[in-house]
């Protein structure tokens, strides 16, 4: 039973990897950057694009594909935050692929844009398995969920660029030990950028809009 | 692509409906029951279940089988609480199978237990999906992730009989509604056993404790 499940994986993910390639190529020549955004369910995902669109939403033209198994709360949320949204169902299952991330490109083709968040489905495990062809890879840890998150779900914080902290004013409520989580995710991807923010006051956006600026100039400079 | 997925997907199911039945019918005829304790990373599932062990260890023999992708962690934790643990790594997958679930208890035979609980994987999707042969479903909601999350991954909310709702005592930092929580659920499974607790403080767990030696007693007595 084991064999089989692992070698029906291995098969999926060789196909996945081969368009995710080809998302990765498509943007390049697009000078769009593309970003996947992960995390847990209800560790801020929304709340913290929503700040993200805040600030960078001036500069740049900023599209937004909302992954979620079932429902169309958060698109029409980001919609009227002013981004380009559009709503992806994935039918049950727990993460994005790169083929159904492709047919939601498809479907903002022709907006110009110079950034595209896609929200990710709530989940530490899968997502972290499943390439889509992102430029960059960020996830949110939320404080409540623990300090302790890197030694239980090490894959996720292993693959991902940026890693938010969120809620991080609950801090002294939860005994949230921030150097701690950042030391042990450090320890396992020392190129880890971590910035502690907080989506309900829009405290510590910046540093990471900032960081976003950048990469997003790079691309549109065709790097 | 996708065609190929479903039909994988329904095999696996399947077999693993089948497997979890062998569980379910060796469960009953040893008169232990089997607890399937379901939520999202840093909802409080181990945290809950050491009340649990707390409240119901004077009267009965636990086990707890702890499954995590990786790490050790909370094997030890419970173990230092008093019951028979063990520990299960998925070894990369999000979820614990029939299979892999029977193997663990296999590895607590002849320790003559009244209850087993199965700490599954943190994720509110995959687990959800996955039968292992439990008599009963138990998930955890945490304030913090927030009183929409009935709305946006509905199975786990249709198939448990019992939500904990945890970390009740931040309900008001975080605008957390538990009417509506209550309802949103309620209005996917009229059947679902609703408690509000804290498993920082200990505060509620009474309530959710009676209702599980209920279902003890009953298995005991054959039901």
């Amino acid at each position: 039973m084991d064999y089989k499940i692992i070698e029906t994986k291995e098969r999926v993910l060789a196909d996945n990897d081969a368009a995710a390639e080809r998302t990765r190529a498509a943007m390049k020549k697009s000078g769009t950057l593309l970003v996947n955004l992960m995390g847990s369910p209800g560790a801020g995902k929304t709340s913290a694009l929503l700040q993200l669109i805040r600030l960078l939403g001036g500069r740049y033209k900023i599209g937004v594909m909302e992954a979620d198994v079932d429902s169309d709360v958060d698109a029409k949320t980001v919609s009227e935050a002013g981004a380009k949204a559009i709503q992806l169902h994935t039918g049950g299952l727990c993460h994005m692929d790169a083929d159904m991330t492709a047919r939601g490109l498809d479907a903002l083709e022709g907006e110009n844009l110079d950034v595209i968040f896609l929200e990710n489905v709530g989940n530490l495990v899968c997502p972290a398995e499943f390439e889509v062809g992102a430029d960059l890879r960020m996830m949110i840890l939320s404080v409540p969920e623990g300090d302790d998150k890197p030694l239980k779900y090490p894959l996720m914080f292993t693959v991902s660029d940026v890693m938010l902290v969120n809620k991080i004013d609950t801090a002294p409520i939860f005994d949230f030990d921030l150097a701690k989580a950042s030391e042990r995710a450090r320890s396992l991807n020392g190129k880890i950028e971590i910035f502690p923010v907080s989506a309900r006051t829009g405290e510590g956006f910046e540093a990471p809009a900032e960081f976003l600026a950048r990469k997003i100039d790079e691309r549109r400079r065709g790097e």
